[in-house]
């Protein structure tokens, strides 16, 4: 999962207000939706029963598994993710599913290469690293400075006059993602207005064992630009405790990272036609591309794979919704939701065909249901679709706002969703070499998979689109 | 902290049963231990309330982290432990405590060297790993080698005749610390009977984020030795479905680990003289060593600190118990208990003057009280000692068996205690780079410290000391 705030304020001016009458805003009848939403208790059980029990049981784990094994981490630009996608293309046909292809989008190809750092003083450590995404190298020797440690970028700007020509390293508590990202995203540009040579951020989670998470970062347009990196909470504590006792801090850090020129990536897409109304379509979507540590199997392996499923499952059941379900598996979203804008470019004229879509792009924990973003009516209409997952107890629609690659559609009105799962310890593993295989869990994976299926194939088999807003929603960006 | 269960299978040999007239089993008058213990009341406070909130506040953590700051890790061996051994002397002679002194123990020093474990088929991938104390080296250019993957020494028994000439991985299922361990002490030499050339273990520990853990390995007599590191838990899971998918695996294993020849290291003494029986002793203990990754903040700064921090603060708050208080602070552990086996070996004399000897060496997070072996009486005697904490919460005495360097000690009759603490996270950092600072917390590191105070102050302040049996106790390993 990506996510950089300043990104998203350009998300904000881009409305579109028109909506044909196929999801105008009537009078619900909701005696009635329930009513028709009830009639799906069956097929939805079937589902669960598929997946849980039948010949679903465990089956997007083993594809997972098998696939992140085969090709380990995947990051934009790499050969090695359009070999994985070639790979998607070839698996997801060979599942039957229909309309199986790839949509190119241009990616950033950053690549990391050698790097590390070294406390030199006040006394010689060697401090786990990992280069943010974007970043600049360093002179082939390295930079060799004094450090300045802060807390916060207020405090940054109280000791500005302490800054230049020093590495800043930034000791942001952990407060949330959503809130430390920043240090994460803006530390580089900040420190460099005030003359810093380089800057070292705290990693961003709540719980470390001597484990690094990178990330992209963003320059500032009209600031130089420095070489950045995360170090770990540990490292971090330390120099700020060095620092508090008025030690002299000293750090030599070397970088290789090179921002390549963009290159021809995909999005994978594949598709359960419609039966009645085939060019209108319910979105199920994660994203293939990740870091380039670790092995991509929570973020987002966990999320594209079971959106993968949701369509098998519908297609093993024999089962085909009057409105076509179709996955899409982004790429190069850690870049900044690279992929799913390309997407959005080439399908935005056909916005108002898109009755709901969905990522998972949060972990694929045990899933409470749904987070859901759309008109009032939608929102209605939602509820009485989750409770068709009360028999996995993972019926909860929080309308807490929803985001992520599916923003650039919501931002246009399409009622989107992500999973809702018990991820309190998604940021452990976030962006490091511990996102793995081993944070997965099969049943929960056939549980995810399930919510997907039941949401996506009765939102798709409703005889009406989701009703919208005449304006349109706000985008909230998430995690 | 160390264990090994093969090494303590030696101190079970090692009986002592004779006890002088101060420890002899009497009756025990109940209410009258009650009236004693209980006047114990307002000093507990007072070193509760000085620890917690007065001058005390703090100054464990803050201690320990000028220590592992200035330090870092600190092996058997090395030279950098025996610097440290020599700020521990100056800064406990600051501190104005008695007959401050180091005692020479005879240690291994192992040095780990560089290390590499890569995965060459079915794809590359680099396995982060940490040899594993007492391993050997590889030939220089490293072992290359397929891999034999099991789960169990049952499984390694059934498929011994594919081990010859491979690498065994271990990815035993985490059981518990004390029986996942098995497969570390004695992986190598398991794997070296059935011809393999080497043997990876997977790290035990119940979460992991890419971390390897290290730790002591015991090579079997008239066994070959082997080299033999632990790799990560999701590497061994990832190698484990490979081979159960039937394919190849291959690895390349560098090592250049070496035992050195045994150097002088010392035990760290510092004392309280007793007012009335200055012969006889109340120990507190932690080990000053550690293991040659992460800090030593956790294992076992933290125990050894609050030791030094039980005596400081009788000290600050000029109380001077009848008995003896010493702290002694094992050189060594993390090799099997050799600083603590020198020690009893020099002092054994001295164990009926042993009136109780305490340990942490488990972590010093939210203290509970104490776990407790020892008489029965002395478990009477030892619960309404653990009332005085009541004020903190710390009042459980658990008799499930106490251990560790205070073994030796413990198996000749000497009543002995371990901290209780809620250290159900100990080991997602036990011997890794993340044991660090970020792990302790000043306010419990107080409290911590007021329980080994009160408790060993209280008992060195008693009339009598702690009756033993005439037979002696069980040494029961812990962890």
């Amino acid at each position: 999962m990506f996510s950089t705030p300043i990104f998203l304020v350009y998300l904000f001016i881009n409305l579109l207000t028109q909506c044909d009458s196929r999801h105008l805003n009537k009078h619900l009848d909701i005696d009635a939706v329930q009513r028709e939403v009830r009639s799906y208790s069956d097929v939805a059980n079937q589902i669960i029963d598929f997946s849980l029990n039948g010949n679903g049981k465990g089956q997007s784990y083993n594809r997972l598994a098998n696939f992140t094994d085969k090709f380990g981490n995947r990051i934009a630009g790499s050969q090695n993710l359009e070999n994985a996608i070639d790979y998607m293309l070839v698996e997801m046909s060979k599942d039957k599913l229909e309309n199986v292809h790839g949509e190119v989008a241009q990616v950033p190809h950053w690549v990391r290469g050698d790097e590390s750092a070294v406390l030199l003083l006040p006394r010689k450590k060697n401090l786990p690293m990992l280069g943010l995404g974007s970043s600049i190298a360093t002179p082939p020797d390295g930079i060799e400075a004094d450090v300045l440690v802060v807390k916060t970028f207020d405090e940054l700007n109280e000791k500005a006059s302490e800054a230049k020509g020093k590495i800043v390293v930034f000791n942001q508590d952990w407060v949330s993602y959503g809130v430390s990202v920043a240090y994460r995203s803006l530390g580089a540009s900040r420190a460099a207005q005030n003359g810093a040579v380089a800057s070292l951020i705290r990693s961003v989670t709540p719980l470390s064992i001597s484990s690094p998470h990178t990330g992209w970062q963003d320059y500032q347009s009209g600031v130089p630009k420095i070489p950045t990196a995360c170090i770990t909470v540990e490292d971090a504590e330390m120099m700020w405790r060095m620092s508090q006792r008025g030690e002299k801090i000293r750090i030599r850090l070397k970088m290789e990272a090179q921002l390549l020129p963009s290159v021809n990536s995909r999005n994978t897409v594949a598709e359960i036609k419609g039966s009645k109304y085939p060019d209108e379509v319910v979105l199920v979507s994660g994203h293939l591309d990740s870091w380039d540590v670790g092995q991509g199997a929570m973020d987002d392996g966990g999320g594209a794979f079971i959106s993968w499923q949701a369509l098998s499952i519908i297609r093993q059941l024999n089962l085909r919704p009057k409105r076509t379900m179709r996955a899409v598996l982004w790429t190069a979203e850690e870049e900044g939701l690279v992929g799913s804008r390309e997407y959005y470019e080439a399908h935005k004229s056909e916005a108002d065909k898109f009755d709901l879509v969905l990522e998972s792009d949060e972990g694929v924990f045990t899933p409470d249901g749904l987070t859901f973003g759309g008109s009032k009516q939608a929102g209605q209409i939602m509820k009485q679709v989750l409770e068709l997952l009360k028999p996995i107890n993972a019926s909860k629609l929080s309308e807490s706002g929803a985001g992520g690659d599916i923003g650039y559609f919501m931002d246009v009105g399409v009622p989107g969703g992500n999973l809702l799962n018990e991820n309190q310890h998604y940021f452990y593993f976030h962006h490091t070499n511990g996102d793995t295989m081993t944070v997965q869990d099969p049943h929960v994976m056939d549980m995810c998979s399930a919510v997907w299926a039941v949401i996506a194939y009765t939102v798709a088999d409703l005889e009406e689109m989701l009703p919208r807003n005449s304006t349109t929603l706000k985008f909230v960006p998430v995690g």
